[in-house]
């Protein structure tokens, strides 16, 4: 009998074994993704939403793919100059924040009490070592707070006034809570309040804005990655409400063995389903390619909870990937000799 | 030659797999932990530390071992009555917060500025909704405030004065924030301080109390699993410091399809590391058995980074894991007919 034989099973083994091992070498087999594609690269968004060629005029969307294109600049020279990937995505993501385009610094949302609470991170794929802040109300760049919760304290996540009291100590910038007020922002509030008033929901905004965010991931010439996130948050929001931006495995993560990402989109089921550190997961568990992974799981894992978002991010090799679920993402890239902006599908 | 040659590795290969394949069955070849091996089960743990024999008195070692085993009373009567998962770790946790032997509610650790800040979690494994607090100051039993969080509100993670103002809301019970003061910890306060004017360090406080939390995960008659945490923190912490406890995917994981965690130890690590979902991960994406994958995590990834801690949870099938990698873990389970209740290895 052929079948459940233990002595043939262990010489059709080794046969099958030998047989098929590559000829005169044992070289494993790299994919295109297991090669560096790039000496490095950086990938950034402004927010994922229900963003249409119908809601955006020529010109806002003009200036929005200045401010992005601005923003990969920044980013880049730094890069080329052998700068750091911290350096880097710290200084893109200023150049988000410090724009009223993005729900992020200078254009935050307002929470239900007529205040802006921003939430950031920030995180380093060396160490792992990351930092965060949520609900400050006067730091005028969070993202620096969050570098600043990283580098310079014990914790990884600090909150509200204690995180303000933090930055202040760090000699932060500090503004007045008065300059996070757009006039744009303030309507939309007013706007969201009228339709609670009227359909008792929260947050069913109609806006391109829904799930503003900024982020950036980079992979420097060292091959150290870093990524950052920064918010204010989604319109309306109450009881000092904290999202995914701050919370590293779910709006950030970075690790130089597999991957750097930066999250937008709902965050509870940001949370709830550790999106970032997901994608990783899947990549050092299931040995799936960056893009694979981070399809799958925007596209796939979450789509089917019914979370929506996207992710930016960018692979150790510098494959960068950023796929969506929404209409549209705010988002792009830059690699030696590479730029792409994109707003919609 | 028999090398590299592809006709011959495809017979070979068929072969093999026919000679290999079980006799007259094609069962899957189940191990041991792939079946049921609890009708329910509990787990719970009170902090994660450095208690020794020498530093903990016969006395408060028994009143210890009591609490313990009142919560798991507590939690085993609702599952063995077919009652949810959810509700055992709610009662049993509320058991631990009401105990002013944990820092988790009454028997919270102080911050820096001598007030009381709690944080705790809640996560159902059948939807993997989710639900916490960070940095409530007038709550009773911050675990209630967590899962009232995941079942009436639109969002996750609420902090500060908005989480008060939300327990309020849902007339859970309010207590004046001296209930919180308990002399022992006032005095840990006091020598955490003393010790950082000398040395700098902030936390550098030898109490077996360090990393102090309470925790529970559940698996209920209907194989529904849940998870709860809940904490006052680290002594002498400042700027509103959140530690992993309210942090889904690192101090809690609750999911139907690989496991239910509550996590303990240094917070910071915790979070940076994902533990609690790093386990579940493991187990999904490299089919690891549940106390294998966590045993890996606590004993091997996060040790070798300096976190220290462990966690306590229970898999769809009933088993229980109770990794640690500190000198000892307040620890308890029970399953029909099986309880066990542990502090040092």
């Amino acid at each position: 009998m052929i079948k459940n034989n233990p002595a043939l099973c262990l010489l059709l083994g080794i046969l099958f074994l030998i047989a098929c091992s590559p000829a005169g070498s044992d070289t494993k087999n790299k994919s295109k993704d297991d090669l560096k594609q790039a000496e490095y690269a950086l990938a950034i968004h402004g927010g994922a939403g229900t963003m249409s060629k119908a809601n955006l005029t020529p010109e806002t969307e003009k200036s929005i793919r200045e401010a992005l294109n601005n923003a990969l600049s920044i980013g880049e020279e730094i890069l080329k100059n052998g700068g750091t990937a911290m350096d880097a995505v710290e200084q893109t993501i200023i150049v988000l924040e410090n724009s009223s385009h993005f729900n992020a610094g200078k254009g935050a949302v307002f929470t239900n009490a007529g205040t802006n609470e921003l939430d950031a991170s920030f995180m380093d794929g060396a160490t792992r070592n990351a930092g965060a802040v949520g609900g400050v109300t006067v730091v005028k760049n969070p993202i620096k707070a969050a570098r600043a919760v990283m580098e310079k304290s014990a914790h990884v996540l600090l909150t509200g006034e204690g995180a303000n009291q933090f930055a202040r100590e760090q000699n932060i910038e500090i503004v007045d809570p008065s300059y996070f007020h757009t006039d744009r922002r303030w309507e939309s509030l007013q706007k969201a309040k009228a339709r609670e008033e009227q359909t008792g929901e929260l947050f069913s905004i109609d806006s391109p804005f829904k799930y503003g965010t900024v982020g950036c991931a980079a992979l420097d010439k060292s091959g150290n990655l870093a990524a950052g996130t920064s918010t204010g948050g989604m319109t309306n929001k109450r009881y000092n409400r904290i999202g995914d931006s701050p919370i590293v495995g779910a709006g950030i993560y970075a690790n130089n063995n597999t991957c750097a990402i930066s999250s937008t989109g709902h965050g509870e089921f940001f949370i709830r389903f550790a999106v970032a550190y997901d994608i990783s997961a899947m990549m050092e568990y299931k040995e799936m390619p960056f893009q694979e992974a981070a399809d799958f799981v925007i596209n796939q894992k979450l789509k089917a909870e019914g979370g929506s978002g996207g992710i930016i991010g960018v692979d150790k090799y510098g494959n960068v990937a950023m796929p969506f679920n929404t209409s549209g993402m705010y988002r792009g890239y830059v690699k030696p000799g590479e730029r792409e902006v994109l707003i919609f599908r």
